[in-house]
């Protein structure tokens, strides 16, 4: 499949999320994604106590300490998973990161309605504290950890960014993609109340806005050109905000020919758009 | 160079526009960027009667049918060059294009004071028309051109796509870097009153700014994190008019670790961040 194929199709999908959106994007992708070299990956390493407190390591064929992509799922703080070996989504992430000589860590965490806000910030940050923790043991140089997260998963990292506690000084930079981070104009679907809180009526104290207005980490912005209206009115008030406060613009991509789901999941692929710009990031940390 | 220093470098030269900037940007950029194959490429082509009407055409190794990037420089509106032969600046465009298997067309244009508004869309609509008039001639899918402007050029292409007359239907996309859409919170510098007039008190009436919020034509807008403080407000103000009118964002980048000239400038390098989003938007247009 060529890019304006692709491209076509995503515009087809529209920017309503539905499940058709995500079988018929997955379909597409599922084939083209690479696979991680299982004889460099270690899977369900233990960072904490409960079953979900699991990570995959994927290591380039090197030893000498590489930079770190910490990557964080997505699935409406309800599901999700980093996926088993195997699964296309997301070894793709761990696959493209072996091949560009990087370390890629991808987290589970605990999920709603088991728990609520801010765990996905306390998994976060405990997995964070354990890949630095035994970043020689890993290959990776510490210096080096950038986070990234993807829709409910952006919000854990926001959440980190705004308020890193125990994770302070671990890591370098942070990705954020598709995320909610001014929980006051958010859309009440049928998962963030799960982990919000269905009977709390004002969400706005949760909001990671503040504390990434205010950060001086280095951080990059993503959404798509076909995802949802509220994903795209998120990073629009996020980009107001920072300007107003500081004068300056955060880094933003508005990607252009994907949608909520597309860009994560085609990187490493023929057509991977956003790899090259991950690359980048992580190189200039 | 490695792309950590690169960046800490531009950092560290901020996001005011000075002397200092734009030597020490060119100065670590110059050695880094590639140069065309001269065999493929074609110098100073006339598509008008003055001496500024001229392009250069850059051909990739296979005669058979490409998508064109068509490339319109900065400098103010009163200097700049597509670039002579054997100089780095924006011959690494053209390098770049061959590489990637694309056709890439610069120009020159008339500059002020010499004329004012609108002559540069003038002179990019004549161009555009006489490259999709000779597109078979040029190796050019005559679907597939791109136009792209940085800076003064920005201001050229959205010109053209706010109103594009004579080149409408012939051109299949827009990439605008560090633009100015709305004419009338512009910084009245050195360079921008010699084009759009210093006698004139209000040049709103100039401004793209109504008719890109108003196109349907694919768009992607560049700018950089260490650009100038209007360049930001520019992207800014236009995606949130864009969000107001269609509820959707426009594509727009806001690349991290570049200024106002170095995005451009290391197209092609071995640093390059902005030729894999290039080639992407052009791919799928």
């Amino acid at each position: 499949m060529d890019r304006k194929t692709f491209h076509e199709e995503i515009a087809r999908l529209g920017n309503e999320f539905s499940p058709e959106l995500v079988e018929k994007t997955n379909a597409m992708l599922a084939p083209l994604v690479p696979q991680p070299d299982e004889a460099r990956t270690t899977r369900d390493i233990a960072y904490g106590p409960h079953e979900r407190h699991r990570l995959n390591l994927f290591r380039p064929a090197s030893d000498a300490p590489a930079p770190c992509l910490f990557f964080i799922h997505d699935g409406g703080f309800v599901m999700g998973d980093k996926g088993p070996a195997g699964t296309p989504f997301y070894n793709n992430v761990g696959a493209w990161a072996q091949r560009e000589g990087l370390v890629c860590v991808a987290i589970n965490y605990r999920l709603a309605p088991e728990v609520q806000w801010p765990a996905g910030r306390e998994d976060t940050i405990a997995a964070i504290c354990h890949v630095a923790g035994h970043a020689a043991e890993y290959g990776i140089d510490p210096q080096r950890i950038v986070i990234m997260g993807h829709s409910a998963g952006a919000n854990h990292a926001a959440d980190v960014v705004a308020a890193p506690g125990a994770a302070a000084g671990k890591f370098a930079g942070a990705i954020m993609s598709s995320g909610f981070y001014d929980l006051g104009i958010v859309v009440r679907d049928p998962f963030k109340p799960q982990y919000y809180g269905a009977g709390l009526e004002d969400w706005t104290p949760m909001s990671s806005l503040p504390g990434l207005v205010a950060s001086e980490l280095p951080c990059l912005f993503l959404v798509c050109e076909y995802d949802m209206a509220e994903c795209q009115e998120q990073v629009l008030g996020l980009a107001t905000a920072r300007y107003d406060a500081k004068g300056r613009l955060p880094a933003v991509h508005v990607q252009a020919g994907h949608n909520h789901i597309s860009a994560c999941r085609q990187v490493g692929s023929p057509l991977d758009s956003l790899g090259p710009v991950l690359a980048d990031f992580i190189a200039s940390r």
